[in-house]
């Protein structure tokens, strides 16, 4: 048995008032009620969000919620993370969000949720994009990164959206990881 | 409520006939009974038995065991790591080991247990090693890794002793870590 | 007396006929010529041309170019890098090439030049793109990766443009870090 | 050709009046004389010491000195550094001064240090250390850090010795990193 993660990457520092909040609510109880966990980089705005949904699901259990934190102050981490990662190494943790998660959920973001779609593409990972909450997600949802791979960043307008992508085939195909 | 995770830190190439993978089955058993969430490099040896220690625990419930993997494979992880996490950093994951763990503990251990070790001393978590099972745990058990921290090393012979040095008080005095 | 370090980023795949690696010498032996040195990834295609071009500058003296390898073979580092240094962290060496730097300038690239520079944009680093090679330098030339910053990414044609664009005024801003 | 980086590992905290600081000086310039870069942390102690030692050399040339900073701060850097590599991975970085040295050389030192010679036995690098200083290199010196390798860390009481123990025979043998 093995806990399946799912990255949610966005913007640290929207606040709850913002319907890209609410709509991380909704994707982080929709991610815990099929099974999933959710893993996000433990601090605020989306990564808030998403762990605030995932407790509210009815399907809710303790611990579902992962925090892999960039410092380490495990007080930094928002109040809804079960589990608190302080990686100590800086912005270089977005590195493992792509590579510890199943598959990554984007909605929204910046030059952080950027660099972790670069990193998930790197690592084959399944990738699914809100193409209506703007930001890095809308920029890059149905396209492909680069043409190491054959597939595309999977486009979405709601939670049950992605977890439907979630439960698709898998089409990131084979790529090696070089050592 | 948040996740009390302790690491166990030891050699990751002993087998399952050793004593010390005997003695780490009961440690992972034991966090587990007292409630806590066990924190390993994820592969073999020392940190397969205390994986597999705590899912024996009658107190055990799905997930308590997380595996911080160094590269990128999640089927490098032991058959009883609940949650997998593929840093894909290499042996630079052995400083998230530390600056994650609440505690840790040492059991034998080689070179990359003695990392783990400095690096704890460094984020100021209280240290518990084995002085009965050999290697680096041994070693340092009862000592001051230098003189940055007034306390020492907590030296126990089982894992009811570590038990109780979790629960007992918080030596580490005040140490800042310099950005 | 300090080494001003310019990163070089951009398709390590591409091989010695196409014109981005010609271009990619040019800008290695213009960064030279104007008193820089050529920082990488340490492997081939823009890195490896950007390296030979450095050493092919008049101006070159060893050492002057400085390859970040993602794993521990020194071996793998391209046959111009004066200065080799395998981190052992795989991937997450790109945030190294972003946060080393004093400035950086892609040319092409997928996943991997995305992901150096959503990390120099974090780190307040200017950022100068080709507009004319295709690739994320092309797409994201002239453009601003998100509103954390006022400035944009300087769009170039040349090395000549490269250079200029490296003496001209500061645009970046004063951004805090957060730890 | 390549630089050989010999990195020097201490502790960051000895002023210039201690005789360790003065010994790490003269270590540095007979580092430079016989043809070597030093590696360090970048930062204060024997990291500066080395580096000023190195610049003191009559066979210093720019650049001979690479700091790897555990920040993103450049300015911390002593002023003795040439190349100044701001990590932005925190103690993490420890991991790269050991896996892009050549060979290591250890005087006096605490927990960074241990964490360093630590790395450097994983990695297969030849370590030498001061025996006579003491810190972890006087306790380490003469030992085998644990079983996977056959030789032991090689003990020197002065900078002559240290070029000596650099000039003899690779000891290290054939270790596989495994990935």
């Amino acid at each position: 048995l093995r806990a399946k993660l799912i990255a949610v990457i966005g913007d640290g520092r929207i606040d709850d008032s913002e319907r890209t909040y609410h709509e991380a609510v909704r994707l982080g109880g929709a991610l815990v009620d099929a099974g999933y966990f959710v893993l996000t980089g433990g601090l605020g705005g989306v990564m808030e969000a998403a762990c605030k949904g995932a407790r509210e699901s009815k399907k809710y259990s303790f611990p579902r919620t992962i925090g892999l934190l960039p410092w380490d102050k495990a007080q930094a981490a928002n109040a809804y993370v079960d589990i608190v990662i302080p990686t100590s190494i800086g912005f270089a943790r977005n590195v493992i969000n792509a590579s510890a998660a199943s598959a990554v959920v984007a909605i929204g973001g910046g030059n952080g949720t950027l660099s972790e779609i670069a990193f998930a593409w790197q690592f084959n990972k399944k990738i699914i994009a809100y193409s209506n909450y703007g930001g890095w997600a809308a920029q890059l949802a149905g396209t492909a990164v680069d043409s190491k791979r054959n597939d595309h960043i999977i486009p979405v307008q709601s939670a049950q959206e992605v977890v439907a992508a979630l439960e698709g085939p898998d089409t990131t195909g084979e790529v090696e990881v070089e050592h």
